[in-house]
């Protein structure tokens, strides 16, 4: 961890910078691979399945056998957890469903919007070192809320042919009930363009690594919604003295074993804090089993001493992390003047594992400074707005003829005329 | 127009299929311009408004002197139009704004989500043959509701280095105070990337032709949001007996004149119907200044006559329409069928004009059959929804449990950890 004490601004851009994202260079192996998918289906499938995740299948479906072993694989408290974490989850995400309010804009006049969860969606759960069964929560949850009618779920298998059941489980929990072992590319390109398997999705969910996030870029070119582009996780923790630096050390290292490539940055206020900080991760770090994760991760990773509340908050805001935790005394003030985060974490009892799991907010969060433009996923994510309106023959009078202006300064004499022949009729 | 009687449900498909989108094409250009822009800013923005526009610039950003001398060159009735249309899309769009709803998900566990303003934003208003000032309300309105505190307006000039006072007056009214003369790659890739006039901004909004879109698209890749894919405008207009053949024509008729690429699908229940719709085409085209584009467009158009109700619903829903029309007698009933359209017009009196202008809702609207996945703009596409959390000890106590299990199950020690740290003091 490179340590800055009080930088100038004008190097905080520089200081904070992520590392480039190479996407572009993966651009023609999934773009063939894609192109396979989408001509030969479940062969190509298949075939990638073999070549990729090592994993001899004939069909990939995961079959009613498997869905009713997998409960008795796990241990009860781990499927307890699973249930809380799913109760908590549906409880903040019911929140988000809203009714239909209609506008009268003039007398007349009645505008409104009707929430209708998207027909067919796509989940995609990471594989790789471990079962990430809280995705499935995570993006299943809101989804079923959403009233979605087809709901698909894709994750890899192991070099067995299997999937973790906790995977399964969480799906049969959420009332998911298409599971498909099949992972990066082929997956994204299977919902896409449909199988003879796997149902054809408008809109595909979920974390993944490079190839999984430029074959959801490419697919979104051709017709195919996605939720939002991925990068490595990242965490900000901004901690003064009142925070337990141990606790610091605890949250930085929860997001430096995801990855080699994930960001780690501390704001502090005080040099001797960010030392006893580091001795913790120190001493913490040789009791985790993904320490050499952890460590690259944290030497990409930056701490920076300032002495200012304001330049503190200038860099969160400028840095826009996906996860910010917030360990200083007088928190509301500082969550206050968050313009630029996915989700944020207040208080020295709310480690971001809290919300990875269990709290009940989302954990799919805009990463690589999208903060600044894109929301985590929501029950929003999986429905449209759609908007109606109606219009009586007495608000056409009244809105009429400002419409009729509008349209012939814009020179769209159809648009005003299809507003004429109706008043014309109505005063006739 | 191609009438089809009865076609059977597996041609509808082939039936509706839009004119393909050729974007990949023009990628090489599209990408070379950027690259001038991200280098040069100001001086290849001027380049490129020289060649593309015929605008010979020194400077770009509208001045104060032409923001005063805007509403002088206006009618009064259109500049009442203006204002009865932004009062109306304020009205609506002011619904949208949510409050802030604490849900405790268990007891000492507190979650939200907080609407930001996306900070930077960037609103495209296309040129070409008509000056589009509804499109700078469509667009302005949601963006200052949102709280947006830099919103940033481009447009192409005319040759003669000027924008229509429409813009720039319905800007102003709006709040929009920064006004700048680009349009095309060159307006995108200022946007996207910054220069020395026109700042940069985080999301990208606004319709445009081809290369706008391709720009977009490509800028959305490496870190600048957009509001969503865009093609050619479309209408389905579903009608049945009790519709006014003339209304039904004058309703395709302003969708056709768009552009030769626009779309128009009329489905109906009687042959003789549409028969009379396409006698009310002829004779109202004769008098339309836009008759050649929008026999054109009408050249690429279908009717479906179907005599069942559950068919017109099915055939709408795949198509997924930009613009649905109901002329039909039971409207209520139809609509609470829609699941895929952009924006939905309900009864004989409700035309499409209304929303393009003036009724309220947003004319910003999925295209290309994105309706399945997209929304229109609202004021959700100018916020973020930033989720919060504070969790007491007590709350802890009660939640870490959970975390602790699922954090272990997904082999993730150091998120475990996280909880244990705090689990062990609380208990100390």
């Amino acid at each position: 961890m490179r340590v800055f004490d009080s930088p100038s601004p004008k190097d905080w851009e520089s200081i904070l910078k992520r590392p480039t994202l190479a996407i572009q260079e993966l651009d023609d192996i999934v773009a063939a691979v894609l192109k396979e998918i989408e001509e030969e289906g479940d062969t190509a499938v298949l075939r990638y399945t073999a070549r990729f995740d090592k994993a001899d299948l004939q069909t990939y479906k995961v079959s009613s056998e498997e869905v009713a072993a997998a409960p008795a694989q796990l241990s009860e408290e781990l499927k307890q957890a699973i249930q809380t974490a799913k109760d908590n989850i549906q409880k903040f995400h019911e929140q988000q469903l809203s009714k239909i309010e209609v506008v009268e804009t003039m007398p007349g006049v009645h505008c409104w919007r009707k929430n209708v969860g998207i027909e067919k969606v796509g989940l995609y759960v990471p594989g790789g070192t471990a079962p990430l069964f809280s995705s499935v929560l995570m993006l299943g949850v809101p989804a079923i809320l959403a009233a979605c009618k087809e709901v698909v779920l894709c994750t890899p298998p192991n070099a067995q042919g299997a999937i973790h059941p906790a995977i399964i489980y969480a799906a049969q929990l959420v009332g998911i009930s298409q599971i498909f072992k099949v992972g990066g590319i082929q997956a994204v390109g299977a919902m896409a363009f449909g199988t003879e398997t796997v149902p054809q999705v408008y809109k595909i969910f979920g974390p993944g690594n490079q190839y999984v996030t430029a074959a959801k870029q490419m697919v979104s070119r051709v017709g195919t919604a996605i939720d939002m582009p991925a990068g490595p996780s990242e965490v900000l923790v901004c901690a003064d003295n009142s925070a337990d630096p141990a606790f610091v050390a605890a949250d930085l290292l929860s997001q430096a074993e995801h990855g080699v490539d994930s960001q780690v940055v501390l704001v502090a206020f005080d040099q001797d804090f960010v030392a006893q900080v580091q001795a913790a991760i120190e001493q913490q770090l040789a009791a985790l089993p993904r320490r050499a994760i952890a460590r690259k991760a944290l030497d990409n990773s930056v701490a920076i001493v300032t002495s200012s509340r304001s330049e503190a908050m200038a860099i969160i805001n400028l840095y826009a992390p996906e996860h910010l935790i917030l360990s200083v005394e007088e928190v509301d003030d500082f969550s206050e003047q968050i313009v630029n985060a996915g989700s944020v974490f207040m208080g020295n009892f709310t480690p971001e594992s809290a919300g990875d799991y269990a709290s009940g907010t989302n954990h799919t969060l805009p990463t690589n400074g999208f903060a600044r433009a894109y929301s985590g996923v929501s029950v929003d994510s999986f429905v449209k707005k759609i908007t109606f309106q109606q219009i009586s023959q007495e608000g056409l009078k009244l809105l009429g003829p400002a419409v009729e202006a509008m349209a012939e300064a814009e020179q769209l004499m159809a648009h005003k005329n299809a507003v004429s022949i109706r008043l014309a009729k109505l005063n006739a």
